[in-house]
């Protein structure tokens, strides 16, 4: 694959272009190939707090398509005005339409770019729901990246976004996570646990790993209900929506598993019983990625027709434009996402 | 405090009295002045398997009463014949009304002398729920020990049992957690995330760790929906209950905090920010207790007049009289208990 990375910019008044540049200033090698989409001027900006730290200058190069990134040098940061320029640059730390909307751009234009085939994969920095709203539509429509990563790819394909479903898998070093839903209540979540919905997390979340695994995913299903319902004591879910889908999915030739306690499914898991768990809603499955630090979460969405990745943090408009905020997740995303791409 | 400790036997045919035995052969220490209520049969059985692993008998002597208990020499277990003795012991491994009725007698039995004043503390061995269903009333109206503890706590005051509210603690090294709600569903854990529930579960946390720490205890409240709602966009229990509970029991001078997003607040709790997390359900409070292994965990219940403390294992009745099974946890629920009581 000889396909270049796009990094979207996130919220220029957030800590997305200064994590940004530091990756490319402190990890030559997990960044070669890789380019921002995103604005110039906030990139050069980024730039010069980051430079702060050490006195070194960073440059940063404009680039006028994707392949260029794949010469660009060491050390320096590319960048493809993919958004409209600001008149001012958004201050950082605040809330604004204007930053909303030039995050936004970024992602539908690497959204585009990945289903044209001019990126291998997207690696997205954190938005800020708030400026997004402020910024209107199209950019107001969408709870997060995923959902709108969702309708572009759905768009591409000429159907509605539910005929292209994804789903959210959560990762770092010890233990995968794959929900059946992420962004509802936790009463609408478990409506959402039904057989189908469950299959098709099976389906995509065995589909993403086989490609990425050397042997057949094991799947772990962890139940919804305590001790994945005491046999119909504790909720019926697993009797009535649950194990059917796994029976399904086994005759299908998914090798999955359960359905689990889920107070110890990750626990084994973890313990390398399990390639990855499939959780019933979003806090089941993110409580324990999280449990020992979120440095090095990473979230990917699973089922797009491309590679996307994004560090698990926020936009930090406390500590945006000071230089404190740290890439160790951005590279983990960066890293991840290669080894998704060398997997395809 | 100059009263012993007793361990229920648990069901004769899992592998409580086996682990007891290995208890007090390995520990001379944490089992200083605790004793055994259950049957001598029984015990003396256990300690014949447990003997097997060195060749060293391991006496088993009964005493008449729970005193006794503080003049026994180490290495020796004292059993106080607290249940009906069967006519032949219930065989290894097998669910059967013999063993469980003599297990629940042995929980009766410890409950009533806790509540009398003869005994400091009760650490319980694991029940298994067929065989005490199979020994009919009054063994067969508990889900488990601790409603079980509970009503006979109640009775003694003479009210009703939900006038004597308990909660559920599970806690390890490294993190503490209290559950609004145990063993229900999944939707009947949300209709319990009541204002009232939650200040009444911050109350007895607060109540217990004020004894056990040394300054005041601080308390997480975990939302119950992803995000804690995100201001009302992912569910409004965190608006309409709980965080009113929150206010009351600061109000109180109950040092809470939240409700905090679910995903991250075991995090800050592991790292030291909270003393314990009030969890919403069952699987939020034990995913991340559980995480790390659960040979360390230790149940204790809150709100009783006396301490009580379980192992986090069951029956285990697949490796019973094999005397594989590994005392830790046992150990780590007598120190808890023992620290407790010292606190009290």
């Amino acid at each position: 694959m000889n396909l270049p990375l796009v990094i979207t910019m996130g919220d220029p008044a957030g800590i997305g272009p200064e994590i940004i540049a530091k990756a490319f200033r402190d990890a030559p090698e997990p960044t070669r190939g890789c380019f921002v989409a995103g604005d110039v001027a906030a990139l050069r900006r980024a730039a010069q707090v980051v430079q702060g730290d050490t006195g070194v200058p960073l440059p940063v190069a404009e680039i006028e398509q994707p392949q260029d990134a794949l010469h660009t040098p060491p050390r320096c940061v590319p960048v493809l005005q993919a958004v409209e320029p600001a008149a001012a640059l958004p201050p950082f730390g605040q809330i604004s339409q204007a930053a909303g909307r030039m995050a936004g751009q970024a992602v539908f234009w690497a959204a585009r770019a990945a289903l044209r085939g001019e990126v291998g994969a997207i690696v997205t920095a954190p938005l800020n729901k708030a400026a997004l709203a402020a910024a209107g539509a199209p950019y107001d429509r969408f709870p997060g990246h995923t959902e709108l990563l969702q309708a572009e790819a759905a768009a591409h394909r000429g159907v509605p976004p539910d005929q292209a479903p994804v789903r959210m898998m959560l990762a770092n070093d010890e233990l995968r996570t794959v929900l059946v839903s992420i962004h509802v209540s936790l009463r609408e979540a478990i409506e959402r646990v039904t057989a189908a919905n469950v299959l098709q997390t099976l389906r995509i979340a065995h589909a993403a790993l086989a490609r990425a695994l050397p042997s057949a995913p094991r799947l772990a299903v962890a139940g919804l209900n305590p001790h994945a319902g005491e046999g119909g004591l504790f909720g019926r879910e697993e009797i009535e929506q649950i194990a059917p889908a796994i029976e399904h999915a086994r005759r299908e030739g998914i090798n999955a598993h359960g359905p689990l306690p889920p107070d110890t499914v990750f626990m084994r898991a973890r313990q390398g019983q399990f390639d990855a768990v499939i959780a019933m809603y979003h806090d089941q499955g993110l409580i324990p990625v999280k449990y020992l630090g979120v440095e090095q979460g990473v979230n990917v969405t699973l089922g797009l027709p491309f590679v996307r990745t994004s560090p698990d943090h926020g936009t930090a408009f406390d500590i945006a434009g000071t230089g404190r905020a740290a890439p160790a997740r951005r590279l983990a995303a960066l890293r991840m996402a290669q080894r998704l791409i060398d997997a395809c």
